[in-house]
C-alpha cells in the first residue's frame, strides 16, 4: 500500500558520464517544485478562478451540420437584454485563425465544414441567461465527406525515399504486409480550454488563458484584430495540462473572446465545459498505415515500404507537421538501406485534428512495432532478437540519412527492459495462463523537425536582480515542471542556490519569444539557450554572485537566441539529412491478462526503460514517463472517440473513458542517461517519448495470447471480433 | 407589514414649476436602475470578487502605539518563504498620501502619530500564512495627546464675522449660552475598503478598487510611485457604499497595494476586514461647539457667537474643508446681522478623521438646533414660531453675505413638516405619556464650497455610438444611483429613450476627470455639465437621432467643463460671499418614546420634508433621504465610537451598533421641488442633507420629555446621567 504523504519514489537511474557543467548540485536532485505547494493547497489560480471587473461571459454558437452553407442567422436576443452579439462582419482584421495555411476562419462566413464550427458569438453578464439564449440558424446542408479513404482533398503529401526499394524486396526471403489503424484520441487535460480577453485603453487587448504558446496567440490576435503585436498582450495563466491540445486551438478561442471584449468594451471570459471542449477542439489524428516489408530469414530488414493516410479534419491547422513527424518515425528505431515512405493527409468534414503529445509518432510507431512483432512471428524469430538485429546503433543512418550520435541507445534500452521485466522467462511461463507479455522499441526526435528550430530562432534571457537571477522565457509550465528545470539549469551554471533563481511567468509583454511549448523542446532547446545565457552571465559577473553584482552595479540582462549544433542540416524538400538533432530512446514491456468471458484486457505491469540524456529533475522526468505511459495505456486499450455523422458521439466523461488509478498498471520506470553533447547537462526531450510505446507493447502482449489485433484501441468489442474471426 | 417583492413606495412629492428641458419623460419617473438586477441577483462583482492571475494578498503591519518613534522593525519572514516585504525605503517617489497638506506618510519612517499607523507591508499567496506572519517592532513610546481641548497643534483656523457682535448682544433681551459635543461616527459602508493593484508592462500600475474618487487615487499614486499620471490607471469597481469613507483613505490603501505589486511584479489584493477598517480608516470628526446667542423677547436673533473645536486626528487629510463646511452651516438656516464664528481644528494622536456624509454640517447644525430649542424654552416661545421668525427667506443673506435665491425653502419645509406630523397636536397630547416630539430645521450647501468647483473645473463628455449615447464621466456610482440619474438627464435633453444612454464606468484611462464623488455635487454639478453637453449634442445632431447620426457620420464626442453660474463669488480669505451656489432645505420632526426603566430611547417616527430642487429619480432620491435619515438616527441615538488610549475600543459589529431595520423608525418622506435655475432640471444636492437633521430632532424630542442632553449619541447611559443630574 502506498503511504499517503510519503515521498514520491525516485525512478531507477543509470547514469553514464555527462558533459555537465562543473558545479552541478541542483540538476539531478529532487528539489521541491516552487509551484507545488500552491497547486496542492488549491491556492493556485487557473483562468476560471480569475474574475475581472465588469466581466461578461462569452458563448460560441456552433454549426449543427457537418457540411453546407449558412442561409440565415437570427439570434432571438439583442443589446436591449444586455447581450453582446458578434459575427464574422465584426472582425476588424482578417477572418482567419492564422497558423500554417490560413484556411480556417475564426467565424463562419457562409461555408460550414464541420459540426461545431463557430458561427456566432454571444456575451452576457449572466451565464444562465447566456446559455438559455436561442439562436436560429438556417442551413443549406450537403452530404459530408467523413471517410479519409474517400477524400481527394490533400492537405499535405510527403515522401521519404532511400536506397533501391525493388532491389531490397528482391533481396528479401520473405515479404510481410499489414494494415494498421488508429483512431482519434482526446487530450483530456484536467482543465478545459479557457481564456479571458480584456480590452485595454486605446484599443489594445490583453488575453489571459490556459495556453501552451502565448506568442502563437499573440500573432493570431494581431491578424484577426488588425492590431500591431505590441498592442496585444498574452499572459499564460496557471495551466492544468495541455498535451498539445492548447497549442493551436487557443488562438481560435482567444479570437472569439477578444472580438466579444472589444465589442462590449468589457472583459469577456470564455471557459469551455467538458462537452464543448470535446466536441469542438482538436484531437489526435487517426492514421491508417500500410506496411510492406522485405526481410531475410535471420530477420534483417531489406526493404521497407510504408503508406500513410492521415485524417486531417476540416482545416489544415498543424496537420502537415504532424504528418511529417509521423513519416519520420514510421520505420521505428531501425536501420534499413531501402526505404520508401509516402505520407498523405486529407481533409474530411470533421473538426480539425491537431497537436497531441507524440504528434504523429505514436500512430506510425504503433504500426511499426506491431508489424515488427508479426515479422518475428512469421520468421519464428525471437522478438527481441529481431529488434536487436535491426536496431539503430551510434553511427548508423536513419531513413533520411541522418547519423545517429554517440547517445543512440536503442540496444541499451531494449536489453535493460528485457532484463528488468524478465521478459523471456515470463514469455515462457505465461503460456496457457491467460497472461501475455509483449514489447515495443521506439524513439522520439527531440525538438522541432529539420530546420524548424533554426527558423524559429527562439530567444531567452537572464536578468540579474537584487534577489538573484530571473529567467525570462516564453515557454510555459503547463504542469510538466518547466519553471523548476529551467531554474535548476541556471542555478547550477552560475553556482548559486536554486532559491535565488526565479522564473517569470509567460507574458508576451515581459518575456522574449522562446517558441512554443511543444515538441519535447522546452528542456533541451530552451534550457540550452538558458544554459548559454548563464555561461555568459557567469563570465560577466566576474566572480561576484548575482546579488553582489546587483548591489554594486545594478541590473544586467543577458539574452541569447537559439544556435543550431554544428553540422546539422536538413533538406526540407527532399527530406534528406538530420531530421532531428538527437533522439530519446525507449523500450516498453507490457504484461496483460485477458478475461476470457468479457474480452477485457487488464494491463498488469509496464516496464518502461527510457534514455533521455539527462534527467534534470528525476522525479519530474519520472512523472513525465509515468504519465505518458498511462496516457499510452488509455490510447492502447480504452480511449475510443466514437464519431457519428462527423461529430464525437461520446463527448463526456461518462462514455469517453480514460484510465483511472485502478485501470493503470504498475509502471516500473528506469531512466537511462547517455548525455547528448548539445543538450543542457546532456538532456534530450522527455515529454513525448513515453506515449509512443505502450499501445504497441500492449497489443504485442495480446498477440502473445494469440489475438491478432491491428487497430486501436483494444476494446473488448475489438478483441472479441479479432478472436472470433 | 411590508410585502416582499412589492414595488417600493414612491415618496410624496410636491412640485412647483421647474426649468425643465422640454421633452422630459425619463426625469422624474421611477425608471429601473440599470445596475439593479445584477446587484439583486448577486452577479455584480465587487473588488473582493475579482481575482487576477498570480495574485498575492497584501497585509499592513500597523503601529500599536499612539505616539513615539520606531526603533527597529524585524519581520520574521522573508522572500525564501514566499513573502514580499515592503517598507518606506521601497517607495520610488515621495512618501506621502498627497491631499491638502501632504503631511501624512504612506508608511511610517520613524515618527508614529497614531495607533494603527502603517509601518510595514507584507504580501503572500496564502492569506493564512500572511496573517500568521510575525513582525517584531521596537518603539520608543511617548505620551499621546488625546484630548483636543489640550492640543495646541492647529490644523486649520477659520473665522466668519458679520455685523457688530457687541451691538447685537447690547440689543438683546436675553443671552443664552450652551456647549454641545458630538463624537466620532463610523461610515460603516457594507463593503469594507479594498483594492487590487496590478503591475503593468513598462513599470506602470493599474488599480482596481472600491473608491469614490478615482482621480484622487491616480494623483496620489503618481506622486508616491514617481510615475507620470498616464502610467497610472485607476478603475472604480462596483462599490458597496462610501459615505465619504472612500474619498481620501483609498489613496493610502492603493499606495500600499501598488508598492507591494511593484515589488512582487504580481497583482496584489488588499481587502480590509471589518475590524481593520474600523481601527485604521477615517471617521466623522468629533466637534465641541459653544454657542452664545443674543435674542429679543419675541425670539429675533440679535447676535450669534459660535466657537468650534474640531478633532482632526493625527494628520490634516480633509480636516480644513470639513471645518469650513461646519463653520458655514453653524448658525443653521437662520438670518442674523451680527455673527462671529471661530473654527479651530487641532491635531490629536488618533487616526485621522475624514470625510463623512454631511462633512461638518451635521455636527454644527446639531448644536445649532438643540441650542435653538433651548432658546425657545428660555423665552417660552413655540419652537416652530421661533424658527419661522428667524428662518432664511429668498433674498435674505447668509452669515457670509451670500444671497438666498428664489428656491430658498426654509419656511416651506418647516410648515409642511409641522403640518404633516401634526406637530402641535402631538406636542400637547404626548404630555405625560413617555413620548416626546421635537423638530430640527436645517439646510445643506450643494456642491463644493466657495470657488471649489471653479478651481476643480470638472469635465464630462458624451459620445455618440451605434447604440445611442455614452456618458463619459469620472463620478462614481457607489450605490446612490449616479448611472441612472446621469442617463436620465441626457436621455431627456436628447429626447431619446433611457435605454439608449449607457454610462461608462469610471476608469481614469477612459473618462475625463469629473471631480470627486462627494459634496452632493454628482447630480447638480456633474449632471449639469452633462446637461450642457447634451444640449450642444442635440444641436449638432441636427434633427437626427444619435443612432441615425452614427450610421451616417460615425462617432461624435462632445465634452464640456464646469462653468460657474453668473454672479457667484466667494472671498476664500475673509469668508465673504456665496459659500454655495444654492442650498437644499429640510425639516425633520422626530417622535420618541423613553423607557423609564432602561433609559432607552425608541424612535417612533420621523417626518422628513426635504426640498431638493428636483428629484431626477424620485425613488432614488427618496432612498437617499430614508438612508440618510436612518444613518442620522444612528448618529443621534446609538452609534458610539469608544476611544481608549487613542484607538477605537469597539471596532466590531458586535459592539459598535448601527440601526437595524427594527431600530429604524417609520420615516415619512416628502420631497418638495423648488427648481434651482442652474441645476439640471432644477436639481440641487440630496446626498448629504438628510444626515444633518435627525440627531437634533431626536434630542429635541427628548428635551420635550424633560431630558436636557447636549451630547451625542443619546445612549441610555447618557440619558440616565442627564435625568439624574
Amino acid at each position: 500500500m502506498p503511504v499517503i504523504g510519503a515521498p514520491l519514489p525516485e525512478p531507477d537511474r543509470q547514469t553514464s558520464p555527462t558533459t555537465t557543467d562543473d558545479r552541478s548540485s541542483s540538476v539531478g536532485s529532487r528539489i521541491a517544485r516552487p509551484d507545488g505547494l500552491a497547486k496542492a493547497a488549491g491556492t493556485a489560480r487557473y483562468v476560471d478562478d480569475l474574475v475581472f471587473p465588469r466581466m461578461l461571459h462569452g458563448r460560441t454558437v456552433r454549426s449543427t451540420i457537418a457540411k453546407g452553407t449558412v442561409r440565415a442567422v437570427r439570434p432571438r436576443v439583442g443589446a436591449a437584454e444586455g447581450f453582446v452579439v458578434v459575427d464574422h462582419r465584426d472582425i476588424p482584421g482578417v477572418n482567419v485563425v492564422t497558423l500554417i495555411e490560413d484556411d480556417q476562419p475564426c467565424l463562419v462566413e457562409t461555408e460550414v465544414r464541420h459540426i461545431a464550427e463557430p458561427i456566432l458569438l454571444l456575451a452576457h453578464e449572466d451565464r444562465e441567461a447566456l446559455n438559455a439564449a436561442i439562436v436560429d440558424i438556417e442551413y443549406d446542408e450537403q452530404a459530408p465527406l467523413l471517410d479519409p479513404a474517400h477524400s481527394d482533398v490533400v492537405q499535405k503529401r510527403l515522401v521519404v525515399a532511400r536506397g533501391d526499394l525493388d532491389a531490397g524486396f528482391a533481396d528479401a526471403d520473405v515479404i510481410i504486409e499489414g494494415d494498421y489503424t488508429t483512431g482519434h484520441q482526446e487530450q483530456l487535460y484536467i482543465e478545459t480550454n479557457g481564456v479571458i480577453a480584456v480590452p485595454e485603453p486605446g484599443g489594445g487587448i490583453s488575453l489571459y488563458g490556459s495556453i501552451q504558446c502565448p506568442f502563437y496567440v499573440r500573432r493570431a490576435l494581431a491578424v484577426l484584430l488588425d492590431l500591431p503585436p505590441e498592442r496585444v498582450r498574452v499572459v499564460q495563466t496557471e495551466t492544468g495540462g495541455g498535451f498539445g491540445g492548447k497549442e493551436e486551438y487557443p488562438s481560435m478561442l482567444a479570437g472569439h473572446a477578444a472580438l466579444l471584449a472589444l465589442e462590449a468594451g468589457r472583459p469577456v471570459k470564455m471557459i469551455y465545459d467538458r462537452t464543448e471542449d470535446m466536441l469542438a477542439t482538436t484531437k489526435r489524428h487517426p492514421f491508417r498505415v500500410r506496411h510492406r516489408t522485405g526481410v531475410k530469414r535471420d530477420g534483417t530488414l531489406t526493404a521497407v515500404d510504408i503508406d500513410i493516410l492521415c485524417d486531417g479534419g476540416a482545416y489544415v491547422t498543424l496537420t502537415p507537421v504532424v504528418l511529417s513527424r509521423g513519416v519520420l518515425h514510421s520505420v521505428g528505431p531501425y536501420r534499413c538501406d531501402n526505404v520508401r515512405v509516402v505520407g498523405r493527409a486529407v481533409m474530411t468534414n470533421t473538426p480539425p485534428n491537431g497537436a497531441f503529445r507524440g504528434f504523429g509518432a505514436p500512430q506510425t510507431q504503433f504500426a511499426a512495432e506491431v508489424h515488427m512483432e508479426r515479422i518475428a512471428e512469421e520468421l519464428g524469430v525471437d522478438p527481441v532478437e529481431l529488434r536487436e538485429r535491426n536496431a539503430l546503433r551510434p553511427g548508423d543512418v536513419t531513413i533520411t540519412g541522418g547519423r545517429i550520435g554517440a547517445d543512440g541507445s536503442a540496444l541499451e534500452v531494449l536489453r535493460e527492459a528485457v532484463r528488468r521485466s524478465d521478459y523471456h522467462a515470463k514469455r515462457a511461463a505465461y503460456r496457457g495462463t491467460g497472461r501475455g507479455i509483449g514489447l515495443s522499441l521506439f524513439f522520439h526526435g527531440s525538438g522541432f523537425t529539420g530546420d524548424g528550430e533554426k527558423k524559429l530562432a527562439s530567444e531567452a534571457a537572464l536578468e540579474v536582480t537584487a534577489e538573484g537571477v530571473r529567467v525570462l522565457a516564453g515557454t510555459c509550465d503547463i504542469g510538466q515542471g518547466t519553471r523548476t528545470i529551467h531554474a535548476q539549469i541556471v542555478a547550477d551554471v552560475l553556482g548559486i542556490p536554486f532559491e535565488q533563481v526565479t522564473v517569470v511567468d509567460p507574458d508576451t509583454s515581459r518575456v522574449p519569444d522562446s517558441g512554443p511549448t511543444v515538441a519535447s523542446r522546452t528542456c533541451m532547446v530552451v534550457g540550452g539557450i538558458l544554459q548559454r545565457c548563464a555561461h555568459e552571465l557567469r563570465e560577466r559577473l566576474d566572480g561576484l554572485s548575482p546579488r553582489e553584482y546587483h548591489e554594486r552595479h545594478g541590473s544586467l540582462v543577458v539574452s541569447k537566441h537559439y544556435e543550431a549544433p554544428p553540422g546539422l542540416s536538413f533538406d526540407e524538400v527532399n527530406y534528406v539529412g538530420d531530421a532531428y538533432g538527437t533522439y530519446a530512446w525507449a523500450c516498453d514491456v507490457a504484461e496483460v491478462e485477458l478475461d476470457p468471458d468479457t474480452y477485457q484486457v487488464r494491463p498488469l505491469r509496464i516496464t518502461a526503460v527510457q534514455e533521455i540524456g539527462k534527467a534534470i529533475h528525476p522525479v519530474l522526468a519520472g512523472g513525465q514517463i509515468e504519465g505518458g505511459t498511462a496516457q499510452g495505456v488509455g490510447y492502447g486499450l480504452i480511449e475510443e472517440v466514437v464519431m457519428r455523422g462527423g461529430a464525437m458521439a461520446n463527448a463526456s466523461l461518462t462514455n469517453y473513458l480514460i484510465p483511472t488509478t485502478l485501470d493503470t498498471p504498475r509502471i516500473d520506470v528506469t531512466i537511462l542517461e547517455h548525455a547528448y553533447e548539445h543538450g543542457p547537462f546532456g538532456a534530450k526531450g522527455v515529454g513525448e517519448l513515453p506515449i509512443d510505446g505502450p499501445a504497441p507493447a500492449l497489443l504485442n502482449a495480446l498477440r502473445h495470447l494469440g489475438v491478432d489485433l491491428r487497430a486501436l484501441p483494444a476494446t473488448p468489442e475489438r478483441v472479441m471480433e479479432a478472436m472470433c474471426d
